[in-house]
């Protein structure tokens, strides 16, 4: 029987969140609860490592937090300091191994790492290194992160992440815990976020400014791109390790993943969400009756459309809460039959009633000619798609895991085809100065962001692209079970 | 580490879910994913049983359902016939023993039982079992109507069912698989809801709707109140086991248990919960600027009162998703510094703004409280609470878990009282007559509803109120961890 | 793959262990201590029940005591008295329903109940309590005495264990705690065994002496067939619940069951059998070089025939101690290929000599005939089978499970066939008389002794033999992996 | 509640076991089963890599084999070839990081490895290692060897072994896999055991001749010391990394560790073992009238010693079987009062009898004084201790796990002295003479065994010992309850 949940491939995936803290006597519960704040950036695997100034305790394992910490593991991860991550990763290199943070030793300390993003040089970096003699026992983007900080051949912690940092590129936030320091390092175009904040006198860097406020922390300021900041006895230091440049924030995180109370980079992830709904419903109308978000991730955007429309914000999609990864799906044949687990439609709201369906994105299509078929089967007269961003044609690089392009709809189709392939009576996408609007820019401005994803237009060049696949592989069996290594 | 979820003292716990199928190849699964559409009304121990008109099959444990049915039982579940059970207990009875649906053998047959609701004689019969020397391997009311079941004294199992039926009292809707056959009775005040559908030749029921929804079955009609149905290779046969006779409906199913995409004895929830948020609206006005809903039970009624005050409805509370029951719960020290994990508040939203605050019932205080107190430290201006039902004021004797009435904040306080307790600007309730209204009902007008918990007007006497309890008791231990015995 | 140890099917079953102690502040420690040295009574589930006067609290599980009691259920076991059971059973009712101590709620009281035997009127009795309206929820003999006790009418503990004893048929040796109170009865006949010792002021009872040595626990005498042993406050009590006759004790607990450290009814195990070991040299003297005996039951026989034959005994046959119930088997190609775990010859003692192995029964005949195959392919010139027990030939029915009679290779070969099956040079079974001659009987005189399965010769009616198989039976799915219910 | 062993710390352990297997189509499996008969050897972590030419698959994790692979992870192992391991290890170190086979991928070629055996240089060469920018993520010596592997800047990996080999000094038995060839290496000096053997046209190497026999395979020669094995499809290739000089084999491998039934050297270890008794009986007699061996281990030798002596071999101690490392042990107060779990006496055999006690080693002198206790307890007029090997004077440094030079009694105590402790009647050890002689040396031979444990007489230099422990150090938390990372 397989297991997973029902429409899983059809969204993109987060690839991490990272916490890091220092400063706290209770640096270990906090990170926990901060990473809980998180743990819609990664499901599959979690990890904390602290330190007591000497030495370094750790534990990670496959599954939510919830399933890691569960024997009272907490309690052992003493000391004042400590970083944490949750992970989501493709199935296939979902194992133990592969869980951060990576704990290993150098000549001049332990240390953690714990990273959220993607390199788009990992692999070129990794034959360099595998050439001069260095053992990869994961498969991971941080590991190879971990060995250029080995590297550096310098003694203080800072400047070797620094040299790491100046060595690799992409999306990058990254958390390093030594002996009695925590560094954090965000790229140089801020593609991946990162917030700095402080409890008391104990200061924290988060991906998500939702983790600060779980934990009662007072918001700073985001980590700019480029910076490096060291956290130790002496307090807080800022420097940066790449020159100031365009940033290229990313914007599906606004879009998609970030949750709706963070604030990110500045904007409000709730409000710019429904501030896109308003613009939806002023540039695409519909001839609708009702408006109904997809939840959860699109019901701020449906509220905005709603309130600018004037017409009523409806419940017709019910989410099964219950639905986890471990769910037993359904066999084709009872798919075939009607069996429908994650969404249900409400027949009473919905009967009769032309609805105006909102969306977030279109990945492969499957999802929404689902949402679209239920609809109607509850009896929706018509069904028209409004999606609160541009057409998704090209596959992220930068720590979102996305299908192929082939698998796109929208990278090979035009929209009327899309929304043929969907069976809604109507569908359109903002386009991207329409996204840019909803932060405020005008058609024209320069804008902060990267939207690569809607316009193939990368920020960096794709160095890994060019390097054939690697000869040889490892795979660890049997740890998606268990946790066991 | 104590684990247990945040606040969950202080919300009434539905005590089941049931679900029954007869005549389909693969009634276990469609079972399993009817009860994952029931998986609110009870969280705690989920259970199957089957039958292929010989054996009979049954699998049970604690947790959610995907934890239970994790390593392929489902496979073992053959047969065309099914019932299903998922549970909530309070903790001290919350053991493998007391799961459901309970198999057992009597003389003619195996039956296996599934309940929902509670007896309010239930421990009197029980005596007058034991005295009979029945032995007794639960603590459950279930166990119960077993053996007035196995002591019924006739061969025809509905017939059987029947005598017991007539025997208890209380809320009750039960689901009794035999050799080849389906059994279903309701109450017949029809204090806990029941419905019926049929998925193709297969007859299936189910506690609400959205379980037909899911598997696809069609809705045919709410189970009556006294009715007993039976299910078999014959087809279908509908008789009453009681005295037709005015009906007391459930009025919290609609208020917070039901899933919002049900519709229970004939109204739809989520229709009916927005239209107390209107009446609240009309009749309880606020001078706020927004308007927020507490998630998840409360959002449809937000949406009413915002629909009827013109005021904007905001996403002003985020629930963390990833709370689950084996959560380890912050120190007090933890808590007092700031971590709160279950509900973030928005502060770009909720800054500067005088909001309306709409939740679904207030128990203790203590939660309203906590909310108030994270709209303030948000930077909300005001917080006016307006709650969609009646002041709680007496536990429910037919199936739901509340405080004592000692801990019921509104048995013993003033409205003015308990909006200061909860720090909130103003507060207002729905009275009884405006939850009727709710329905459609005039004041004045007989209401087929049981609002005893609003107005200690219990429908029925309460025979166990006067029994000592019992001077011996069974400790399973262990059980709550690990599933086993 | 299929998971079972090597040789599982080609063994006679011991299908249980009992305890039980009275007047101890560390009752439940002290049971799974005691139950510890009775494991070898029964791998499949274990539990513990415990009273400290108002309540019961209980744990059972199915695995091995270390597996059942891990995560601090110990703990929870409070009380001054407990009873405890290990249990073997047949692969289709291995469930956890069917694990043992059975708790119950009467009308006087709570109970506990552990049972090792076998009857062989359950099922009629069953069935005659299942007409008069009583449920069970398990297929154990255990609990039809549990219904017995609740039905005997009277309010006293050991005078209704009393009745129940009076009504059932076959060996039994069973546990039952009250609310207060310990009782204890054996079998008229004395088919399974119990003895009885005490720990300073506490008392102990248990199936086999060397768990009274493990606690430290002195021993008093073995339990007398037909006695009735109550321990309560008040101290011991000793009764009869059936007349004296003519007793009839188990000789395969001798033979192959009980642990050589064992005293049973006045024997040493050990003693038994090294005994039983010189009369075989005596009467069925082997041409050989070496003596050989099968670890582990066998090597108490193989040193008596050693040291009467004057040929050396040699650890030719080492045993792989670490092949668990779990324990992945070699498919059948790599049998074919000589994958052999459980056992392997050591060829530098094997080789070009003359081996004469020493076993304690022979079954199947397929465990023998990979033994001396075994032995050979290690170089051994010539194999002389002797067995400590004459042929076996007719199943048991008071509580030892072995194959079907057609299964059992002595019930339709004669001594020259087996010896061909099994592929050995020459075979020897001793004859009852010589079994008796090691426990110090002569020919002629009349022995307490049960030697049924070697004679056909049963001690008591079978009533059960001539009932049907019940036409519907309940199974417990997906119970074996995980202990849930 | 501790969790522990009774006598754990009161025995040498060994340190790890290994397979390797090169050219069947059911490697995997195979690995399995040779691991079976090696996890005497080491029973805290278990693990198996294979390659199927092009990929590389493993799976390890803490436990036994049972509990390792139980879920299907064997089927998972695809390939031809396959290396594993069984590891025991202190309680501080034993995490899942520290399993072997340690899995990793290197600019030529995915590696695994696995090793038995202790380096006496390896902090000081992974300092080395450390300051050339090598990341460490165990704290194996396993992981130095890798590391030199990966360092050698060779593409040959038997090549880049052999350098490896030459820098690293101590006890080592080590098996590689690369992408489609097995490499095994044996330490100069033998300290460490490796065999060779065949089964079919595939080529098997092994810690013991055990693992050979069970998985039906021929035994060809024990590796040598200083060689170097490649196995690929090409065949079997023997080089050599070191010159040949004098062997120093390990005798504690005969003495305690290796299976009776193996033949390690040239000599089966039963056979040396029963000579030792029969040269103990010899040369210090004792007045006794029975034998008796601490089983399991010392069983060989107190037969040796009967025969030599004419006393009776008897059973008087019996162990528990079913005494797990999950096992919760008494607290001190039930010690006290007299509860033993894993070693009984028998009293019907003991008591009144002048008792020979034959045990292969004193290391604390704690197991010994309580077995003395306990024979005396169960009635022994005398206890007179006879061990089969010289006293144990000197920690290893090459692979077996023993207590510091403080805690062995006989590095300070005289024999009488350790007499009076253990409570001994009379007390006697061997000579390291009488040891050699058990080989068939005389007194002034030039032997071939490294007795440095019982002499002090190391045969290489220490060289980590004159470092400090290393500044910082990892610690994973939790890893030991549930297999995770």
């Amino acid at each position: 029987m397989r297991i997973e949940t029902e429409d899983r491939p059809d969204r993109p995936q987060e690839e991490c969140g990272v916490f890091g803290i220092y400063g706290h006597p209770q640096a270990a519960p906090l990170t926990y609860y901060g990473l809980v704040a998180l743990q819609h950036r990664g499901q599959e695997a979690a990890g904390i490592a602290t330190t007591d100034g000497t030495k370094m305790y750790s534990h990670k394992a496959l599954g939510l937090l919830t399933d890691v910490f569960k024997h009272g593991e907490l309690e052992g991860l003493v000391g004042h300091a400590a970083i944490g991550h949750v992970r989501y990763s493709t199935a296939g290199a979902n194992t133990p191994q592969n869980a951060q943070p990576i704990t290993m030793s150098t000549h001049a300390r332990n240390i953690a790492i714990g990273h959220n993003g993607n390199l788009v040089n990992a692999k070129w970096l990794r034959i360099r290194l595998e050439q001069e003699g260095s053992l990869f026992q994961t498969t991971t983007d941080t590991e190879v992160i971990a060995h250029l900080i080995a590297k550096a051949g310098v003694d203080d912690l800072a400047e070797a992440v620094a040299t790491a940092a100046q060595q690799i590129q992409g999306g990058f936030s990254v958390v390093i815990l030594g002996n009695d320091e925590l560094v954090a390092v965000r790229d140089p175009l801020g593609l991946r976020p990162m917030v700095l904040g402080h409890l008391g006198q104990a200061y924290v860097v988060a991906s998500e400014s939702c983790a600060l406020d779980t934990i009662g922390a007072e918001f700073i300021r985001d980590v700019e791109p480029g910076e490096l900041i060291r956290i130790d006895a002496h307090g807080l230091e800022s420097s940066r390790f790449a020159t100031r440049r365009a940033r290229k924030m990313c914007t599906f995180e606004h879009v998609y993943f970030a949750r709706p109370d963070s604030d990110v980079d500045g904007w409000n992830v709730h409000a710019v969400r429904k501030h896109l709904g308003k613009i939806l419903a002023q540039r695409y109308p519909a001839d609708g009756d009702i408006v109904i978000g997809v939840p959860d991730s699109s019901v701020s955007a449906a509220a905005g459309y709603a309130e600018a429309s004037g017409l009523p914000l409806e419940t017709g999609l019910i989410k099964n809460r219950y639905i986890a990864r471990t769910f037993i799906q359904p066999s084709q044949e009872l798919r075939d039959t009607g069996v429908r687990l994650k969404l249900n439609a409400v027949r009473s709201i919905v009967e009769g009633k032309r609805v105006v369906l909102i969306d977030d994105s279109i990945v492969r299509g499957t999802t929404s000619r689902r949402i679209v078929r239920l609809l109607r089967s509850a009896g929706a007269l018509e069904v028209h798609v409004r999606i609160s961003s541009p057409p998704y044609v090209s596959p992220c690089h930068y720590g979102i895991d996305t299908a192929t392009e082939a698998q796109l709809i929208a990278s090979n189709h035009s929209v009327d085809e899309i929304c043929e392939v969907i069976e809604a009576d109507t569908l359109s996408f903002l386009t991207v100065d329409d996204l840019m609007a909803g932060f405020g820019f005008d058609k024209g401005d320069a804008v902060p962001f990267c939207n690569a994803c809607f316009t193939r237009n990368y920020p960096t060049t794709l160095i890994d692209q060019s390097l054939r696949e690697p000869h040889h592989e490892l795979v660890h069996v049997g740890g998606s079970t268990n946790g066991s290594v």
